[in-house]
Order: structure tokens, then C-alpha cells, then sequence
């Protein structure tokens, strides 16, 4: 798989959720698909469970829809820090890849603190005009505390 | 335009700045350039000044200048971490390229924060010897609060 | 040198150490090899000893072995945010590579900080089978304070 084509899937990934251009997050999607949040540890302990769980992607629109009514009052903003990826395997035109991320919340008042570090599990594919789209991302936290409100795609 | 040169571009960039090669950071940008460093919250505004502004060499030259006379005995260490770069168009030689990053400062007793989170929102072109460099830097801060003196080039 | 494959290497260093795949750290040093952990401020002053020093595979097998033993009762996490690769010099399938990183700690209460910040100096060589392994990886942090114990490889 070109390195090239999957640094700029990541990097697109990160530029939609910070520039808080949402609707486009679920563009990068395969329908159906597969998008899961948990943590380090429920992976460890075997937990299928994710703390938020969508599998197509009007099920990621809806969660746009959400955020987009939620947020109204919200001022933070995120900034996604992406790493280098690692391909674990590949076969024809799809791929397994992790790939670490850090991400910044900055609050109104200019604080900033370190939201989420973790890794996203992925299976990469290329759709019929040859862009790559996640068929799975599995966003691993290395934490296990949340707000109780996750608010922005990770 | 090629990742690779463009990547290359931003490494080095953020290895003058941290190992204190400040003097070469002019001589990545084209004469006549645009430095600017400001803030998302200014830039939503529609706020076109910067607190930092630069569009010549020979400014960001003098720049360097004062930093080195200022600064003689300030001993923090500042660390980039240049994420990755989204290309968003191209014509020829030159392209719109935004690239997030993340700034540590390391204090002289160790202590590390984070200094700054953001977004370079840059025109690259190559040079006459293919060299990519800066047409415009535009330096868009997450926060909007910043040291008194902003002293190192972001 | 093949930037996609130093991407991968420096990659694939994170994850062995982030997924605690330890014993697969020293497979990607040459042997013999040199691996030391330093600060920039011993950098500075011309100081060679470093905090960990080893320069055969075999010295960092037994690195992991004791961290294997020691750390029974550790439940900490870490995710390294390796940075853009600046190839500084090439000769034939050799590389001076300095790469940035930052590491974060992740407790086991969830709590993170930043543990350390500096910048990976690189010798790197092809192997045989073509597969680039480091010669050199040395360490410079940029921070001067460290726990009493620094348990994992950096």
C-alpha cells in the first residue's frame, strides 16, 4: 500500500475533525463500516464493547447531527496530532494499519492539556475511483477516563 | 507535489527552530515572503493582522536578530512536532499545504508544557535549484494566549 | 535513503514498545550496535556517558530482561509521537538520520503527562535482507530530569 496515499488519509482524517468540518468525517468511511472507540484495557480484557460503536454511516452522520446540536455552547477545539503509520499485513488492495495519535484540547481560556493518546487499529481500503476509506478504525485509548461526554470523533 | 520533499521541508524547519539554528530559518522562505503568526480565533474574526508579521527575508532576518540579543539568558528549549500535511491544491510548482503542529517547551528545572498547538497554513514553491521553500507561513495558534514575548519562531 | 522505509522503521520502534513487544526492540539495532540515552545538556557541555549506555544486542536483550522483571507491578502506559525523519548525510546504504519525538505517560488512574521530549540521532544501515536497522540510535532528551528508574526503552 503507498505510504503516501495513507499519510494523507490520516492527515485529511485530523484536518475534518479540527477544522470542525464534521460532515466530511463520514465521507472516510466504507458503508457499511466499522468505528469503534475503547480503551487499552477493555481490548486487554477481551471486551468487544466500545464506548461508542457505529457500523455504517448513517450511523457516523447521526452522530454529526449530535454533536452539531450539542455543541452549540462548546468552544474547545481539538488538534490531532497523527504519527507515523506502522502496515501489519496486506492483501490486494486493503490493509491493516496502526497508526499512534495524540490529541490537544485547547478550552476557551487558552488552556491546553492532552485529551487522548492511543492508536487506531484500521483496515484501509480503496474505493472504486482508487481513494483510500477506512473499512474499520478502532480508536484504542491508552487511558480509561472520559468525559461523559465524548463529543468529537477521536 | 512530492510528500516526501514536503515532509522533508517541515523536518527541517522544525530542526533549525529546536536546535537553535535560528539563522537558517530565513533561509527557508523565498524573498519576498509572508510570516505571520496568529490565532484560529482571529482568523474566524476575519482579523487580517498577526502578532507577528513578516514579508521579506531581511525581516525575519532582523527577527533572528533580536531574539539572539534577547535572549541571551533564557535557556528554555522548545520541541515541534510536525504532524501530517494535507495538500490542498496545486498549480505547477507551487501548492497550498496545511500541516498541524504541536510545540513542548522544556523549562531549565525540566518541567515540560505545551506551548502552543496549531496549524501551518503554507504556499510552497520550489526555488530555482528545486528546493521546496516558503511563499507563506501563516502560523494559526489554537489558543489565543500567548507569552508576553513570543520569542522563538513558531 | 527511502524516506517510506525510515518512516517505518521509526514506526515500528514505537509500537514495539508501546504494545511491550520489548523483546522485539533490540532486534532492530545491527550488532554490535550503540545504543545510549542522553540529555541535550550533556550534549552541550561534551559529556559522552549517557544515563543507559549499550552497545552490543545482547546488553539491550538484558536491558529488557530486567525491565521484564522489575515491572511486574507497573502499570503504566506510554505512546511515542515519533516526528519527521531529517536525513542529514547518506553514503551508499548509511544514513545520518535525527528524528524528533515526545512521549507520553499514561498512569494507571488515566492521568498523563509528558514524559519526555527530545531527538532521536541516527545511524541507520540496511541489513542483508534490506531491511534498515540502526547502527547508532542515540537518545537526547531535552529535559535534564528523569525519574530514578527509566524503565522502558526511549
Amino acid at each position: 500500500m503507498d505510504v503516501a496515499k495513507l499519510v494523507a488519509l490520516n492527515a485529511v482524517y485530523a484536518r475534518v475533525i479540527d477544522t470542525e468540518q464534521f460532515e466530511e468525517w463520514p465521507k472516510l468511511f466504507h458503508d457499511p463500516c466499522l468505528y469503534k472507540l475503547t480503551t487499552a484495557d477493555n481490548v486487554a480484557k477481551g471486551l468487544e464493547g466500545g464506548l461508542i460503536y457505529a457500523d455504517t454511516r448513517g450511523m457516523l452522520e447521526d452522530r454529526i447531527s449530535s454533536l452539531r446540536k450539542v455543541n452549540i455552547y462548546e468552544r474547545q477545539r481539538y488538534r490531532h496530532i497523527v504519527g507515523l503509520p506502522v502496515v501489519l499485513a496486506e492483501a490486494g488492495d486493503t490493509a491493516d494499519v496502526e497508526t499512534p495519535f495524540l490529541i490537544v484540547r485547547i478550552m476557551r481560556d487558552g488552556t491546553m492539556d492532552i485529551l487522548a493518546t492511543g492508536c487506531y487499529r484500521d483496515k484501509v481500503k480503496a474505493d472504486a475511483s482508487g481513494a483510500l476509506k477506512f473499512q474499520e478504525r478502532i480508536v484504542v485509548c491508552d487511558g480509561q477516563r472520559f468525559d461523559t461526554l465524548v463529543a468529537i470523533p477521536f
